[in-house]
């Protein structure tokens, strides 16, 4: 199935819906059921100790899977977050970006499921892993939940 | 099984361990097994369309377990997030604060378990829940795994 | 909100759309929120040692789940478990029921949550802790993702 | 890091310690990250419609990780699930086996955490994700959570 938008349509609309978006993430890949994300780390996003907290890899996570699903759906900005379950398995290193790579396992008409390792960069052993569930609203709903 | 950790005892850990606390969460009350945690909602706290952000969530339901936590087993500062879930349920309204009720539902020797719900001030109906897990380092170690 | 079914009906309704029920789960209580179900403990629930096993304890809080959707949208046969968390906190006394308190979360038109606490029958520790989540199919639509 | 045990050694130690192990469960891939199993669909793992029911999902998800952390550190009977969280995206077919491919993300001292994608066999769609926490007990001691 093919991308509704590609990269740089991707982010343009990301930026005008969400706009924090451009300061703190970056898109470095993206393919049919792919996208790789970047969390531009800065002390905002830091914890006592030089980790990186849980509410950054948590939005990080979050925003990977909103832009995934917008790739491939189009510009619906009113997607939403209904569920999350998250693992933190290894202390991130504040020192260098986040890297989330997310893997769409399912896009259906209503429904979408994401599966996201985050690695703290140059590491291959994952920080955290993710699995975020996105509720679409039908053409020309005014719909939404939380997020 | 008693308090380890007074209210005021709490909320002045806290604010040394963990210094952002003060500016963006207010403890309303706290128990045995139960506390209750307030979101003073700002601006950074919100998304378009007027709802609190997803990472403010994660960020209310983690500081609450946190707290709860330390207020039972005292000032063990490196107690870290290992896993969490979450169901968001109700758009929240970013015109009033958000408020985290915890329950404990299990606190062993390395393990704690609570279970969240969260409130926009004035509604009985959740707009979301949460269940976060925490690893306890034994006495005297060094931990932590993420947060 | 009233109960769309009455304790007997909702249980001669259960015995028939699946029929497994009726030999492992009794309803104890039923509430327009709450509902109280019983698994009746037998060999085939148990591991070695004594503890009854995790797919009893899942089959318990979805059929919790499953009952509790029913009992408030009607006959209704095609909800399907769409998501689930579980905390296993305690080890379950196998020489006892087990009993499943749910209490509804959320009912919308397509999504319900419940909060399901999970107790060794004459213990007030819960065992275990889960939250399911379920898709209720629009009226005469044939629906169904897992279950 | 090496396996502790080989295939066979691993299978005929399930058969000991978890004997309805056999009847239910095949093994058909091991490596030191991941492992395939095979739950061999029987009546007893039906719905009504045909679909295999979620316990049995649950089952499949939970055995398959119990597996592969017993590869790795051994036998160590008392590895206990403490937490799971699982997704259903897509009816699965009753008329085939179902098949689980777990990647193990973390195998520390006393936590492993597991990634499980569960197919019906010939099928390249995930009918659900799975993700699987365990706690392995310090060697000598007698641990146990649930399961």
């Amino acid at each position: 199935m093919p991308l509704a938008l590609n990269k740089e349509e991707l982010m343009t609309y990301l930026s005008e819906v969400f706009p924090q978006v451009a300061d703190d993430f970056a898109l470095d890949a993206l393919s049919e059921d792919c996208l790789t994300m970047r969390l531009l780390v800065a002390d905002r996003h830091l914890r006592p100790g030089g980790t990186v907290s849980g509410p950054s890899m948590f939005a990080l996570a979050d925003c990977a899977t909103y832009a995934m699903v917008l790739a491939r759906v189009g510009r619906q900005a009113l997607a939403v977050t209904t569920g999350c379950s998250m693992d933190f398995m290894r202390k991130p290193d504040g020192s260098v970006d986040m890297i989330a790579e997310i893997r769409l396992l399912k896009l259906g008409r209503s429904l979408a499921v994401g599966d996201i390792l985050l690695f703290s960069e140059g590491s291959d052993k994952p920080v955290a892993r993710a699995t975020m569930t996105y509720s679409i609203p039908p053409q020309g709903s005014a719909a939404a939940v939380a997020g």
